[in-house]
């Protein structure tokens, strides 16, 4: 057990086999609290956000962009956190932050600067969990995905795969808050559950049991406008099967591709031609500067009771690889943080 | 042989196997020249156009939209005629006149209405065969493709699959026309050649032998921005592979899947995520309100002889499976047309 006074790092010890991770792939390694130099603060981090890069920077194999390379304290897309110690006079101890690109450690030293993407959180106004997750980078992603690429118009059929997960249970509830009638793809009754009841989906398909092709096709009377794509394989096929004349396809990512299984063949691309499809890829990085404007959109929708907050969070940096495998093995629902603090009391 | 006064059409006789097409598919049949209403007039048929559509209409099997019916007179896509009778003011004997949707007779009936996609052809501004060329509905399809779609820049790549082919031949000089760097793909060294040196393609690679994929890694150093699709299959893949990011691929067809073959898997598509592709399937019957632009734009292109037009000519309606056979088969350079008659003396 380290202390609480320790700046707590996580060392990426070896690449793992495929499949769940070991405990051993990763370490526990103690730095010296850092410094600050003058502009810098210090921040103990509270959540860590959890995604499919997670997973797939550890792989020698793979086509995924980032990669960890063994021996150095693994990077995280997303940190909130509290400043403990400041030498910046826009920030001061206390205050509750978000950032990307953070390492994963609980105490950061941050040089906060106005070219960063740092911003501070109010407290009591949303969830501090939600600012990793729809107020977040997959908040952010889902909104780019859903309303700039997919553009459902209202009364259009959208098919979001992976609804239970980050991004897809993020997607669906955009895509409802447009106008359209949104049906996801989930795995197991469970989820598929949740994403009606409590995320507003009109309908979700357990993937799980039954012909794929024929369930999304029951599902999907109207046929498919929009597709937001999650994970490939089989599921894809079926979507692609389902388009309507002009649909848009969102590609945000093929999931089933993270765990370095390789590349798969994909669907035939004659019904792009005959269907007049739009397939378009994206990352959420391109798109920056519209960054402001969702998260005023997203607050509000929050606010409003138009969008609704779904976290699963495991406890603990020593549980770092367990909160991987609870997403890549699809435990998760909604967002997946690891914990390493309590919330401070507000 | 048949009376040159009649009015000879050509039905569908049978089902083909897969593979080229034998005589016997098609079978000459005489109707009487039809009497004309108010409005209409009789056209004798000079060029038939020849399409990846004549081949894929025939098979019982196959994803293509448009299907023929054993014992019915074919459609074609498209004929050059000349009027012979006139019951329409517009319209007189000898004006030349280009249509779609035609009958694949001798002597065509056409009500001629101002509704109706027909337009009279100027003796000697361009040659009879060009108007099923680049400035027919191959050379528009190659417009709207890219131009429209693929939206190449002033010094991208741009890769054209078919490139000796009817629409692959005119899409890669309207590239040529935006600026970009072109390069072809065809099958065998002379179509290359051709490609080169009468159509102004900065390279053609010959796919016929070597290695597709460094094929095209090496005669597009600065990778593919703008992909024009007609193939499918691996050439398809190794284009996917070449694609830089935020590079556009034009989906006009997929000529391999024509012959009844049926659906081959297509590539992956995580590199659509990661390279931000966007993938855009287009049938040109959705853009005819910019035909009358396209033909300004393409005519005044030929003049100032910036669009070069070739055509391969099969002679004869008794000839009209070899002219089909001659396209999917891979024959003819540029576009593929069934001369009927010898042109008028101008």
């Amino acid at each position: 057990m380290m202390s609480h006074d320790a700046n707590t790092a996580i060392r990426f010890a070896r690449i793992p086999e495929p499949g769940p991770l070991a405990a051993d792939v990763f370490e526990l390694v103690e730095d010296p609290v850092p410094a600050l130099a003058e502009g810098e603060c210090l921040v103990r981090t509270i959540y860590l956000s959890i995604d499919a890069g997670s997973r797939a920077q550890l792989d020698d194999r793979g086509d995924y962009v980032f990669k960890a390379r063994v021996g150095t304290i693994l990077g995280c897309s997303g940190i909130v956190g509290q400043v403990v110690e400041s030498r910046n006079p826009a920030w001061h101890p206390g205050d509750l932050l978000v950032t990307t690109r953070a390492r994963c450690a609980r105490y950061q030293k941050l040089a906060v600067t106005p070219g960063q993407f740092i911003h501070k959180v109010i407290p009591g106004e949303t969830p501090l969990a939600a600012h990793l997750g729809i107020l977040g980078m997959v908040g952010f992603t889902a909104y780019i995905g859903m309303l700039d690429v997919g553009q459902p118009k209202a009364g259009e059929t959208v098919l979001v795969s992976a609804a239970a997960g980050a991004t897809g249970s993020i997607a669906g509830q955009f895509a409802k808050i447009a106008g359209a009638r949104v049906v996801g793809i989930a795995g197991g009754e469970e989820k598929c559950r949740l994403v009606i009841d409590e995320l507003g989906f009109d309908d979700c398909i357990d993937y799980k049991h039954g012909d794929i092709r024929a369930k999304v096709a029951a599902a999907c009377p109207a046929g498919v406008d929009v597709y937001y794509e999650n994970v490939g394989g089989e599921i894809q096929k079926a979507a692609f099967a389902a388009m309507n004349n002009f649909g848009r396809i969102a590609m945000c990512g093929q999931i089933g591709q993270y765990s370095g299984t390789g590349e798969a063949p994909g669907p035939n691309l004659m019904c792009v031609v005959l269907k007049r499809l739009t397939i378009r890829g994206f990352l959420v990085r391109d798109h920056m500067d519209r960054h402001g404007e969702f998260l005023a959109k997203a607050s509000d929708w929050y606010r409003e009771g138009r969008l609704r907050h779904h976290a699963t969070i495991t406890r603990g940096l020593e549980n770092f690889h367990e909160a991987i495998n609870s997403l890549t093995t699809g435990r998760n629902i909604g967002k997946q943080l690891c914990q390493v603090v309590e919330e401070p009391l507000a």
